[in-house]
């Protein structure tokens, strides 16, 4: 690791050098200098420490002074409890991991002494553009060293001095006689303003990783050409099918789904319901939605309704519930609240809902409640989001409850990663070809024919 | 299919809508579609060679005049010996190839009655640029409609009548009664001068595929954020490494490479060769060297060596083969000359190979021709190409030959795709998550544990 305050363009194309090595050592090599990082860290803790409290120092004064979040400041502290542990814990958490590099996904004898392999390997240079989120350093530099990537790391100015620290502790770690990643490989750009320059570097910098506020991804999407793997919006939708009447599972689902975390992108932001459950007030259907409505209105959760579903609660809702059912307009569909609030809506049909959540949502992860599992398959393969869920929250989108042992992020992308994104999607494949003087103009009609025989992995 | 003169962001955002329909569509469903399109195709051979002779004197007009390079005139003969049942063939091997969409790739259980599931899936709306070759309409609708994509297709004007009658013939073949596939899930977009703005609706195109000039591509990729499949420049290098003293291997290898196509992307543009193996003019290495450089010469290319290169040939080779060892300038060892040139450089190490490659080449395909596995294997992992290969020619890098079946393209991207595309690379996968009530909230420490048990596929 290094510190870099060079122009971006050397530090990217130092970033580019450092990877054709770093795609060279093996699982133990990167794994080596995880442990080396981890030790240094743990061996620092009351510098690195120190250092924080100068950054928590400043942040509470710009806070107190109104120029600052105060929720940002709380952000800062590594010295909360557990968090510096946790730090620690990441690093060897992530060096236990599966190496996700050398991975053989295909073997293919094209003819006798001419094996084609494709074998997994890392991307290359990530830029990784973070808030200011101390621990965070800590993380990515551990997921590049371990996928095998350079990175460029820039993190929120709040925490520049706990991040100075943290890097020089890292770099010494990385620069001992025994480490084989270079120090290039992993660099804190400590220039101030830099981002939009080293978004233009396309040509040495492979993926760009925000970690941030759906702001920060927005205004990095919109401006580079290099892949972004990442999400700026979380619009989350659950439809009640016609025919469902579980006011149990439709109130556990949907309180969960909106108020387990409402700054989530996966949190729920909007309810739709199809025409029918809701038609006759004395249906089992329109008493499950009602039970879900008032599930969430207990839970604090204001309910921007449409006409239909209004007149409903209107209806079936005493008047203090009701203080929290109002009219919906329009661009509520369309909103990612990350808040207590919930769009509703009534709609015709599946397609409807279908056509709904395609149009308004956001690609990330939509539900439908259904006892028919024709209707769930049908929803699951025609909502186009990375997340297709039947009768199960939305908050389940996380790498680390897909099993994933980590999560880099959550990708939108149409392309190469799609929902919870864990160390794989720091990786590409590259196709080797192992041969014995063979000339591809040997084959063809009527000279010799390719065996094209699948091999075991 | 369907004719489109919509504007572009009317025909983007419908063929949005019919992707969603595409998603769901079954294999079969799909497959017949396919049929049918060969079967139409088929039964109206004559009016579509038609219009394509009128294509054809129109261009054999405008080459007479100068305003169009001749060797376009022969691409867009669909009447040239078997090109026309090469197309339909192309159309009923795609519909052979296996299903890439609905293949499960990850089954975990979450926990007990909570399913998750990672499945292939269609990427959803691309955007195909391609020449003049008519041709390529077809296999382009074929590729599309076996993924489940919706594909806008944009093709060169000199084929604009030809293209017309099949894209005619194909809507009506996908609007019968028995097609499941919507029309205007493959426009063919008839208004001209519009790739720009369809090239920014980002919303509605989820990925680009050039097919055509390097020219072509450059300038796709430099004018848009939608992802692009396909490279620019195709320079390809081997490296002869120090000890490499087969004259016959060489030779063959590097005749093949370089003069069996030279206008192709993964046609050898750049020779390296390991200073020890021309230090001694009477060495084994040498004589391999030059045995290959008699070869190239023989077969029409041209050298442009530099001075220790230039030296070695002077000195051995008989004054007629001098004629074409020509010195190089800087430039040639950045240049993809799709000819029959080759620049060749002599470098002190593997690493400066290496190094160079990853420098100077363009991360498509390059090889090693080496006794050793050692350096083989350092140089597969160091070279950042989509192709790296040990003792074969550049010219397998071709998705046919790798027992694709189809390709799609050859992609230098580093995320998502990379070397040849097969139908994999218009596939993307969804998580779906088959729950029975799960909230995320009741998990964690001290509540139920997550199982992430690994199911069979």
């Amino acid at each position: 690791m290094s510190l870099t305050d060079a122009a971006p363009a050397e530090a990217a194309r130092a970033a580019k050098n450092a990877s054709h090595i770093m795609a060279t050592l093996s699982a133990d090599q990167r794994n080596d200098a995880l442990l080396s990082m981890h030790k240094a860290l743990a061996a620092n803790r009351e510098s690195i420490l120190a250092a924080n409290a100068e950054d928590l120092a400043l942040a509470q004064d710009d806070a107190a002074q109104g120029r600052l979040n105060p929720s940002l400041v709380s952000r800062l502290d590594l010295g909360r409890k557990g968090k510096w542990e946790d730090m620690l814990q990441g690093i060897l958490d992530v060096r236990d991991l599966p190496d996700p590099v050398g991975r053989v996904t295909l073997r293919t004898r094209l003819d006798d002494g001419l094996e084609l392999e494709r074998v997994t390997c890392p991307i290359g240079v990530l830029l990784v553009i973070f808030e200011a989120r101390p621990e965070v350093l800590a993380n990515i530099a551990a997921l590049a060293v371990k996928s095998g990537n350079a990175a460029l790391l820039k993190g929120g100015k709040e925490s520049t001095k706990t991040m100075l620290a943290m890097a020089t502790v890292l770099a010494q770690s990385l620069e001992g006689d025994s480490s084989s990643v270079p120090p290039a490989a992993i660099q804190l750009v400590t220039r101030r303003d830099v981002i939009q320059e080293l978004l233009v570097l396309d040509r040495d910098i492979d993926l760009v990783v925000p970690r941030g506020s759906n702001e920060l991804v927005r205004s990095i999407k919109a401006g580079t050409r290099i892949p972004v793997l990442g999400h700026a919006d979380g619009i989350c939708s659950t439809f009640i099918d016609a025919g469902f009447t579980d006011a149990s599972l439709a109130a556990t689902i949907l309180v969960d789904a909106k108020t387990g975390y409402p700054a989530a992108c996966n949190s729920l932001e909007t309810l739709l319901v199809h025409e029918s459950v809701i038609a006759d007030a004395a249906s089992a259907g329109t008493a499950a939605f009602v039970a879900a409505a008032k599930a969430l209105l207990a839970a604090g959760v204001t309910l921007r309704c449409d006409a239909p579903s209004k007149a409903v609660l209107d209806q079936q809702l005493d008047e203090g519930a009701r203080a929290k059912v109002v009219d919906a307009v329009n661009d509520d569909y369309d909103t990612e609240f990350l808040s207590l609030d919930l769009a509703v809506k009534v709609l015709p049909s599946l397609d409807a809902a279908i056509a709904h959540i395609n149009a308004h949502g956001s690609h990330h992860t939509d539900a439908i409640l259904t006892h028919s599992e024709a209707n769930a398959e049908k929803f699951m393969a025609a909502v186009d989001s990375a997340g297709v869920y039947w009768n199960a929250s939305t908050r389940f989108a996380d790498g680390m409850r897909y099993g994933f042992g980590t999560e880099v992020g959550i990708s939108t992308n149409k392309i190469h990663s799609r929902g919870p994104v864990g160390l794989e999607g720091l990786t590409i494949y590259k196709y080797k070809l192992r041969g014995s003087g063979q000339a591809a103009g040997a084959y063809g009609e009527g000279k010799k024919q390719y065996k094209h025989e699948s091999l075991s992995l």
